[in-house]
């Protein structure tokens, strides 16, 4: 991987960089956004990506770093970046302003932001006087930055959250014994990791039979099993009630906490309830930017079925359970040409991790 | 990791070198073995590891490379062997012999080989003035070497060959959609390298359902679906029949071919009955040393209740089915305590890795 120091040529090298580094971030509400910095000659000087919702983005990072780093004259440098840098206030400033506040006069991105209110990045640095130019379609395609996000386009082009699902299964794809037990199939650094992508999203959707046979508390937590700071909405989805003593309904200090029931088995139902909430999202904004599906295997199989995952989670044991029930549910499909097809994820990194004894498997829709 | 011309001190670091060398090597009927040459000051001149059946030896591979590229004197070097230099004719000449040949003088070595007939490596080295040392319990425990072969010494000590099992299914843990359609869930690079592993085994085991609903070959073949030189011997297991034009009554070239049928559910009888066959087998010797577990479900669960599986491939393809059949039957698991509890396998270099849009994920038995 070419590091900084080293020098690249043309368009598609400095961009192509870049698009492994967005590649470092995490799904979720915000696009993955690498960013590079070169100096005339092409040596990289700075590199750097977007770690996720309200932290710096990737332009901001590469900027920082460059700026302590180094040491020729920042008006000769090129900042590339895989999307059309941000004109908006969000939980944090607009990444304009940190492009002009550098002394970068010249800006390449890859994608252009197609979200109007949000957008229109390039059109305000060039009112500033900056050269920004967007790449063509070729070394656009030819840098893979337009295969980055594109479920994130869709879902911001429909006004939807981005849906991440999870499954903790034995490597027989089973979610449970026949006799029902389940804790614990993955261990604890799969719990961890499953915790970590709680704290990172909006809301959480169970159904009612997994409140019934688990009754979760539906909180993210550290490893000391301490709540992290900001907890996710618990959302119940499906007809039967929920117990009056259900452990979602607490919050972290015991006391009372927000969490939504829709009577509706189907996913868009979830959807339309939580977009008219009030409710306040932890990580801000009038609609969840982020929900998570946690199942069982009827919930989770009824948003795979309807296209709404954008990306999927797996925890694989190293147990053979031979029996018992299996994580996902769909008795509409009957063929092997029905099968939802899904991709490996290569964000974070690679979609293959050890956890501890476990296997961490990401998967991304097409 | 330390490469050849780094400096290597005491007897863990240039044995855990001889061990992370043996994981370049596949589980199989030889067990991983791995070798490293040093100077008197520590220099790594060479490594090597054992590549599979019919290839050079991991010691001979070093001390072939260590030919190839020393400069030093070589009566100054140390082989560091993982377990204990043959000294039989097998496929290939014995390893004491090479290293007699090589003119190195001193040998040190972890794991005894507790295969009185093939061993007495050690003892023969020493007969010819060679100082040559196994290395303290301790020493041996922290390097790893170990670790390497447990399954492989159970098996060579009750006379049993080693065993593989095979598993292709889509990420929700199914080999067949509802209707029983199955071909091909897992894609070409999967397939290839299940050919190989074909390729490397003494017999395949599928039960007599799978031959009524898959008619398979059993076959092992190239990319190009050429047989490859050595193919296994099909066993059927199970009390039906099998047809007179099953495609696995016919050789490579349409002839006939030796199969064996075993009239019994129990992996244990297929054992003795290969014992006793007077079959030629691929790779040589009296019994077979390797066998290959193809499935279905029943056969496959069958194996690994009995603990009679070694090491397991799952080939993962990254595909939703949300019915059909699982590719593990096991009903006499009925809760979680009872689960077969496998380990990521770190032999090839790594438990997991990419096959095209598959996933490969090797385990092995404890």
């Amino acid at each position: 991987m070419t590091a900084p120091g080293n020098a690249i040529a043309g368009t598609v090298e400095p961009m192509s960089l870049a698009v492994r580094e967005a590649l470092g971030g995490h799904r979720g509400a915000n696009p993955l956004v690498g960013a590079v910095v070169t100096a005339p000659d092409g040596t990289v000087l700075a590199t750097g990506f977007h770690r996720g919702r309200g932290t710096a983005h990737a332009e901001v990072s590469a900027l920082e770093r460059f700026a302590a780093a180094s040491r020729i004259p920042q008006a000769g440098a090129t900042l590339w970046v895989t999307l059309e840098p941000c004109d908006h206030f969000g939980s944090t400033g607009p990444c304009t302003e940190a492009i002009l506040a550098s002394g970068i006069r010249r800006v390449r991105y890859a994608v252009a932001d197609p979200t109007g209110p949000d957008g229109g990045g390039a059109a305000r640095l060039r009112r500033s006087g900056l050269d920004v130019e967007q790449l063509a379609p070729d070394a656009t395609a030819a840098s893979g930055a337009d295969g980055l996000n594109p479920r994130w386009v869709q879902g911001r082009e429909s006004g939807r959250p981005f849906v991440t699902a999870h499954l903790a299964q034995s490597l027989d794809g089973r979610v449970a014994a026949a006799d029902g037990t389940s804790q614990w199939i993955t261990g604890i650094e799969s719990r961890r990791h499953a915790h970590a992508v709680r704290s990172r999203v909006d809301a959480i959707v169970v159904g009612t039979g997994t409140v019934a046979a688990d009754d979760p508390r539906l909180t993210a937590r550290n490893a000391a099993g301490q709540d992290l700071p900001l907890q996710p909405v618990p959302v119940v989805q499906g007809r039967r009630g929920v117990p009056g003593d259900a452990a979602l309904r607490s919050g972290p200090k015991g006391g009372p906490r927000d969490w939504i029931h829709v009577l509706d088995h189907e996913p868009q139902a979830v959807l339309d309830r939580l977009a008219e909430s009030r409710i306040s999202w932890p990580h801000g904004g009038a609609r969840p930017g982020h929900v998570l599906i946690e199942g069982g295997p009827t919930v989770l199989a009824a948003w795979l079925g309807a296209g709404l995952v954008d990306e999927m989670f797996v925890y694989q044991a190293p147990l053979v359970l031979g029996g018992g029930p299996t994580g996902l549910d769909l008795p509409q499909l009957t063929t092997l040409t029905q099968a939802v097809s899904l991709q490996l994820d290569l964000a974070e990194n690679g979609a293959l991790s050890r956890l501890g004894e476990d296997v961490l498997l990401h998967y991304a829709a097409h």
